[in-house]
C-alpha cells in the first residue's frame, strides 16, 4: 500500500459515478444497523434525497456484549439490497467472518471490515481473495502503519479496491466515546496510494459533533465520510446518540459540499428521482 | 467556565481590531523562538504580510531536557517588542512562572500557558490575578474537562480573559509528534463561553501536515489558529521540522480564507503596510 | 464471567496436575514460533526441567506485516505434539480462525486467542462451541470490561474452561513494547470467578524486564505466567528480543517460586524425568 | 540521571537509619492531605507503629478544581512537624512553588513535586538549588525519559537527593484511576542510577487494589512504597476511596517484608517507643 513505485493514487468504484479517492469527497449515509424494511429504506431514501452517493447500514453487528443487540444477519442484507435497488444507491455493509463476506458480496458493493477486525489476517486473507472493494476501519489502537499493513494483507492477495477509514482511536478522555484521528488523512494520503475516509459518527460517539468533524474531515482531504443517520434515532437499536436526525444529515452535506468547494474537491448536488 | 448562567460567549480582545472568539478566524503566527533580531523582525514581517493578526515566539522556553536552548530569556522579550512595534501585531508569548509572567505582560497582549504548566496552580493564580489575555494550553494528557478547571483558576481570580487552546496530546502512535484532538473544539463550545484555537504545529509536528490540520481546525469551528512559521527552518534553534516556509505561510492564509468563508466565518485580508 | 451468582473459582486443567486458578502458580515456557523440530523439542526440555508446567509456542502466527514469518501452520502442530508427547507437558497454542481451532484442540490442551482477535466475536464463538480451555489474551486497546465481555462470548456458549491473560496495552511511552497493566490481575479476581495470568515477555517486549515483571505478576495475585524463552534467542524467527535465554528461564522459576511462597501460594518443584 | 560514568546507585538519607536506594525497600505512609492535628498526629502513629518509616501528608494540595480542598498550607506544614517530632518519623510533603519550596524544607525531610509539576521547570530548578532531598513524581503523560530528563534539571543545580516515582500514567481503560507501570522501575534501574519507588494509592485509586499493587512493584524492585493510609478514610477531606484503614496499612508492611525477604531485600521490623 505504500507509495513507493506507485505515483498515482487509487480510485476505488462503488457505482457507476459513485468513486472514492478522486475529486469528489463521497458521503457514504445510512443507520447503524438495519432494523426493519421499513426503517432501512427510509433511511436510503433520506440518504438519497440529501445527496448522499452510497448506503450504510449493518445486518451483523459486532457488539461488545454478546447480550447486545447482534443485527438481522441474512435477512438484514436482504433489506439492504432491497433499500439499493429503490434508491439507486450502493450498498456498504460489515462482514465478520468469511461466511459473511461471501453472503455481503452478493448485495454489497462494498465490504466492510470493522475496527475489531482490522488485524483479522484470516478474514483479510479471505476478502483479498475476492474482488468487491473492502472498506478497512482503523483498529482502536492501530497505529497508521498498522492500518496500512492490514490494508496489504487485502492488496498482497490480488484485490487492490481498498478504502481506509479513519474511526477515532482510544484516549483517556471520556469527552468523546473515541478520540478521532484527523491528521491520519495527510500521513496516509502522503504514504500509501489508497483512499482514506472518516466515519465521525464512531469517531465521536456525539450527535452534534458529527458536522463539525465530518467539515473537519473534508478540510483535511478525506475522500469521503461516513455518516450515521437515522429516521427515528430515538428509537434506534444501536448507537442511538450519535446518529443524526434526516434534517441534520441534510444539512451536513450541504455544508460539506461548501467545506469540499473551499479547498478544490467538490460534492455532487442531490439527484431527484429514484433509479 | 462553564456555561451554566451565561450564554454570550467571551470574546478576548489582543489589539484594536483582533479579537479571539467572535467571526473572525485569528490567524497568529512566528517562529517557535526568538533567536535574533533579524529572525524576529523578519517573521513578524512575513506574518504581517500573509494576513496574520498576531505575533508568536518564544523567549522563556520549557525544554524536556535541561541542556536544550532554553530561550533568550528577558532579551528576547525585548526583540519581541521591537518587532510588534514595527508591524503593528500584538505580541503572544509564553510565561514559565510568576517572574516572568511580570516581564512578559509588559510586553506582550497574551500571555501563553504552556502545556507543561496547564496544572502548575501557582502560576494560574498569578495570571488569574493580572489583566493581559492569557492563551492556556492544554496539557499533553489532559481531558478537556481538566483544561476548563484549569481555566477556572484564571478566571477565579478575576482575569476573565483566556483562551483556550488545543495542541495535541500524547497518543500511542508515533505517526505524529502528538495527536490533534479537534473534537475538543466542538466540545469546548458546548461546554464553555470561551474562545479555542487549534495550534497544528505542535499537534502534528510535521511541516506538510500543518496546512490540512489547521483547515480543518477552522472547519471544526476553532476561534484562531497557532502556526509555527521561520524565516529559514532549517536554522531553526527548535523545532524546525515543524515550522512552515514563508510561502506557505502565506498559502496557508489563502486557503484558511476560503474555508472560513465556507462556515460563515472569517478571515480579514492582509492590510498593507506597518502599524 | 461476573461473579454475580457464583462464588467460588473457576479453575482449569490442562493436564493432570496442572490446573490455573487454584493455589499453583502455573508458568507456561516456550518459544514465540515453532521452528523446528530440534527447537521445538530443545525449547520443551529447557521448560520442564526448570520447572515449568506446560509448553507454549505458535504454529499459526499473527504477524502485523503479510510478509513477515507466519508461522509453520499444521506442520508446526505436529512438532509441538511431538514435544508435548516427550516432555509431558500441555501444549498451548494460538488459533487464529474457525479452521485453525479444530486443527489446534487435536494437539493442544489449551487454545489461545492472541490480542488482535480478542473481539474476532466469530471465533470467540467457534471456540466457546469447543471443549478445549480458551486462553484469551487482552486486546492492545481493550478495557478490562471489554475483555471480560470478549469471555462471555466464550462462556455464552458452553465452554466454561476460559483463562484470562493480561499481556500489555498499548501506551504513549516508547521505552517498552507494551505497558504492562498488572493492575488487571487483582480487578478481574473481584469482578470474575475466571483466572487470569499475565504474559511479561509480550507486556515489556524487553528481555532484562521479564523476570522483574514476572515476580511482580505473581506478587499482584496472577494465577500463572506465560513466558518466552528460547534455545538460541539470538536464532529466533520472532521475538528474539523479548526471549529468555534457557538459564535466565531456569533462573526466572527459582525467583518466583519464592515470591509465590511469600505470598500463600506455590510453584512446585520440577521434576525429574519425562513423561 | 544516565548510568553513563556512574556506576553505583544514589542513595538518598531521609533520617538516619532511613536511606532510599539501599538494599532496604522504605515504606512511607501516611494521608492524602493534613487535615487536623489529631488526624496526622493520628495517623503518624499508626504508620510508626506498624513498620512504615517516613510520614506522607499534604498541605499544599494540587487539586483540579479550584473549588476543591486546597490544603492547610503553613499550618498544615506546622502539624506535620508535631507529628514528625512526636515520632520521629521523617516528612515527605508536596511543595508547588518556590516560596513553598523554602517552607516546606523548613520541616520536611524531602520535598514532593507532584505529577502535575513534573514538567514544572522554573520549580525543578528551584529545589535543585536547596539540599533537601527531593522526590519527583512522574506526570500523567510522561515517558520514562521525561522523568529522567525532568530529574536532570534538579540534578544540573546541584541537588543530588532525587528520589522518583512511579504513580501511574492516563490510560484508556476507567476500570482504574491511572494505570500503574510497574515496568518504570526495572526500566530506571537500568538506565539511571536514581531510586525509584511506587505509589500504588494514586496508582490504583483504589483501596483494595493497593496492597496487591504494592506487593507487585515491591517485587518489580521498587526501593520503597509510598502509601495513603488514613485513620478514618470514610471522612477524608480528599482521596478516601484510596486511603488504607489502619489495620490495612498494617497488614501491607508484613506482606511487603515477606516479598521484599523473598528477593534479597529487607524491610526492618517495627521499632517499638516513640523518638
Amino acid at each position: 500500500m505504500y507509495r513507493e513505485g506507485r505515483a498515482e493514487n487509487t480510485v476505488v468504484t462503488l457505482a457507476p459515478g459513485v468513486t472514492v479517492g478522486g475529486d469528489t469527497v463521497v458521503v457514504i449515509g445510512g443507520p447503524c444497523s438495519v432494523e426493519s424494511e421499513e426503517q432501512i429504506l427510509s433511511a436510503a431514501r433520506i440518504v438519497k434525497e440529501a445527496g448522499g452517493m452510497a448506503l450504510r447500514g449493518g445486518a451483523f453487528k459486532p457488539r461488545s456484549s454478546p447480550y447486545s443487540f447482534q443485527g438481522m444477519g441474512k435477512k438484514g442484507l436482504a433489506l439492504l439490497a432491497t433499500a439499493g435497488r429503490e434508491t439507486g444507491l450502493p450498498i456498504v455493509t460489515e462482514a465478520m467472518d468469511a461466511e459473511g463476506a461471501e453472503q455481503v458480496a452478493e448485495v454489497a458493493a462494498c465490504i466492510q471490515i470493522g475496527a475489531r477486525n482490522m488485524q483479522n489476517y484470516s478474514l483479510l486473507k479471505t476478502v483479498g481473495r475476492m474482488r468487491t472493494p473492502v472498506m478497512l476501519k482503523r483498529g482502536m489502537a492501530a497505529t497508521i502503519n498498522d492500518l496500512l499493513l492490514s490494508a496489504e494483507y487485502i492488496l498482497a492477495e490480488g484485490n487492490e479496491n481498498v478504502i481506509l477509514c479513519e474511526r477515532g482511536v482510544r484516549s483517556f478522555d471520556p469527552a468523546a466515546r473515541n478520540m478521532l484521528d484527523l491528521t491520519a488523512i495527510p500521513i496516509v494520503h502522503r504514504l500509501s496510494h489508497l483512499p482514506i475516509i472518516a466515519d465521525p459518527s464512531h469517531g465521536t460517539g456525539l450527535r452534534d459533533k458529527v458536522i463539525p468533524m465530518a467539515r473537519a474531515a473534508v478540510a483535511a482531504g478525506a475522500d469521503g465520510v461516513l455518516i450515521e443517520v437515522h429516521p427515528e434515532p430515538d428509537r434506534a437499536l444501536s448507537d442511538g446518540a450519535q446518529s443524526l436526525y434526516p434534517d441534520q444529515f441534510a444539512q451536513l452535506v450541504g455544508e460539506l459540499r461548501a467545506v469540499a468547494a473551499a479547498i478544490g474537491r467538490n460534492i455532487p448536488p442531490a439527484k431527484t428521482g429514484t433509479a
